[in-house]
Formats: C-alpha cells, structure tokens, sequence
C-alpha cells in the first residue's frame, strides 16, 4: 500500500537488531520526516562506513586501514594478547579505556549445537600470532562458559605462553558489550591463570 | 576510537526513534558484519525512498506519486474525508482496510503548549478540500483530546459537512499507529456525530 520504496525500507530496518515490523515503520516514518537532517546523512554514513570499513587482517577488529588503528600503534603492549569472541567486545574493552595490548577477534565461540567448529573462528592466525614470540600472556575474554578457554589453551600449549582469563564478575552468559566499565575493569585487574 | 566513518554511523543511528547510544553500537556492527546483505542494501533504499518520496500535495501523504496513490484511487469514497494526524496513523488505517474514503494529513495537533498553531497544521488545505462540495462527511480520527477537533469543528462549520469522531475505544493520548486493527475497526464503525 506504501508504494515499493517504503515497503522495501520497511522490511530492511525491520532486520535490523532490535526492531521488529513496528518498530521499523517508526523509524521509516521518523527518517521520510527527517529526509535532509537524517535520511540522506544515514543513507550516506552507512555507504561510506561499508566501503571503508575492513576487517584487519591480523587481528579481525573492524577498521579504515589494514592493520587496523589498534595493531598499528606503537604504543601498545604487544607482549599482552586480549582474545574477544567479537569486535562488539573488543568496543567494550576500548570504551573502559582498561587495556593497552593488542586484541584478536575470534569471530565467534565454539559450539558444536551451531555448528562452530575451529575452523569457523580465527583460531589458526591466533596460534600464529602466539607462536611469533612476542606475546608474554593471553587473556582470554570470551564469556561462553569455557569449552572455547579450553580449547584455546589445547591449541596454545605449546608455545608456553601463560594464558589468563577474565575474573569472575563477567556474568556467565552475558555478553561483554552490554557490562560496565567498572566491572569490566575489575574483571580485568583481578585475571587468573588458566 | 572506532574511526570517524563507525562513530558518524553510531551517532546518526542514535537519532533513531528508540535507539539509544547501546543499541545503535549493536546496530552498526551487526550492519558491518552484514555489509553485502544489510548494509549497502539498507544505504541504497534509504537514498532510493528519500529521492522518491514526496508529499502529496493534496492530502498529505507520503508517496511516489503526487497526488498520491490513495487520492488518485478511483475506487475511493470521495465523499468521506478521514482527517489524521500523521502519516502513520494513516498507515494504521489503511493496514486495517476498514476504510476506503480519502484522507487529511494534518501533520500535527494543535497544542499552546509545544508553540503549535492552525498555520503550523494542514487546516487551510482541509478546509479548502471540504469547501470544494463533494465531502459529505468528515471523520476527525486525531486522538489528542478534543483541541483539534473542537477547532476543525469551528473551521468547518460553514461548509455544513457533518463531522464525526472515532468512537470509544481510541485510548485518550494513545496513539493510533500502536492500536490492533479491531479495535481501530470497532471505533470506526461506532463513530459519532462532534
């Protein structure tokens, strides 16, 4: 009835997370009234934002250059390895402004009920990049429980590398991007052996 | 820290009506993650539909087409005149297909309060419409209160159209686009004379 425009918008906004078909007519509706002030920059920022965006190809964070700002800055510790499940993660821990080490982004947790598999996930570039010799610890911040700790920790032994996790105050099951800086740098601070 | 492209993306995306700044970040990553499914899609119809998309310079509406596709029906009850207050409310009747006169998009209500006078709204054109001759009855189906009706009522009262009112059932202060259709169809039907 919208014509196919709006429609097509409609259906779009409605896969976004967070939004079901209400919901994206609201937004629709907000951005067909906001046409120059939002719609047209929106349009803009995501055309620019997905031809500019990369994945780095060392560590997986999302970023205009390859290696990506994080993996390019000399000043950060390349003897600290922080291992997030997702580059929403990896936001969390730069927001806490807690850690200044570089960080590998698994793409995921193992889970053999989906079908995630050790291939699915940057698990060889991770033992590459252990076995190079520069890093002195790995802190491994996924949250799923540990079937994927243990499995890094397998994949690792051999380099010798000690290897940490988060302190308890990471709920099981949640997800890192949703904590608060403050516990998160608790978390951080209070890491123990794996 | 993202880049300038992810936090332009992040910031439009949290003037989006309920999207804070959280659940914009997650929108913008699961974006980057889709960026061939989601993304550069979501980019194209947002431009397609802000190129396309005008109002109707009759009622109101937004459409493709000006007049738009509902005032150049001609299966369309020209006798009725269902006057609302927004875009989506006319959506919300049209999704019910309880109605198949011709609409008003007044494009607000009245309100002394947020500074909204008769020339901020779509009255003039309304009541150029009526004077035409061919409205036999006008539906006010805005559902602030009874400021903008009491007023259309006065603006009206020359044309010796009757006007009538959604019935009861139309929550006070709710807002039409959140109704289930039923309950929007039961209020049509039991419309009463202002």
């Amino acid at each position: 009835m919208n014509g196919p425009q709006i429609e097509r918008l409609i259906q779009l906004l409605g896969r976004l997370p967070g939004l079901g078909p209400r919901s994206a007519r609201r937004v629709a509706l907000h951005l067909l009234k906001k046409r120059e002030a939002l719609m047209q920059p929106l349009s803009a920022a995501l055309a620019d934002a997905a031809n500019a965006i990369r994945p780095c190809g060392s560590c997986g964070n999302l970023d205009t250059i390859d290696p990506c700002s994080i993996c390019a800055d000399p000043r950060r510790d390349n003897g600290l390895l922080c291992v997030v499940e997702d580059v929403g993660d990896l936001w969390a821990m730069e927001r806490g402004r807690i850690f200044a080490g570089r960080y590998h982004v698994l793409g995921g947790t193992l889970s053999a009920l989906d079908g995630v598999g050790p291939e699915e996930l940057n698990i060889a570039s991770l033992v590459r990049r252990v076995a190079g010799g520069s890093v002195r610890e790995v802190i491994v911040a996924t949250v799923d429980g540990q079937t994927t700790a243990h499995y890094l920790a397998e994949r690792l032994a051999d380099s010798k590398v000690p290897l940490t996790r988060l302190a308890h105050g990471v709920p099981v099951g949640g997800e890192l991007d949703w904590l608060d800086d403050g516990t998160l740098a608790t978390a951080l601070k209070a890491r123990r052996a794996l």
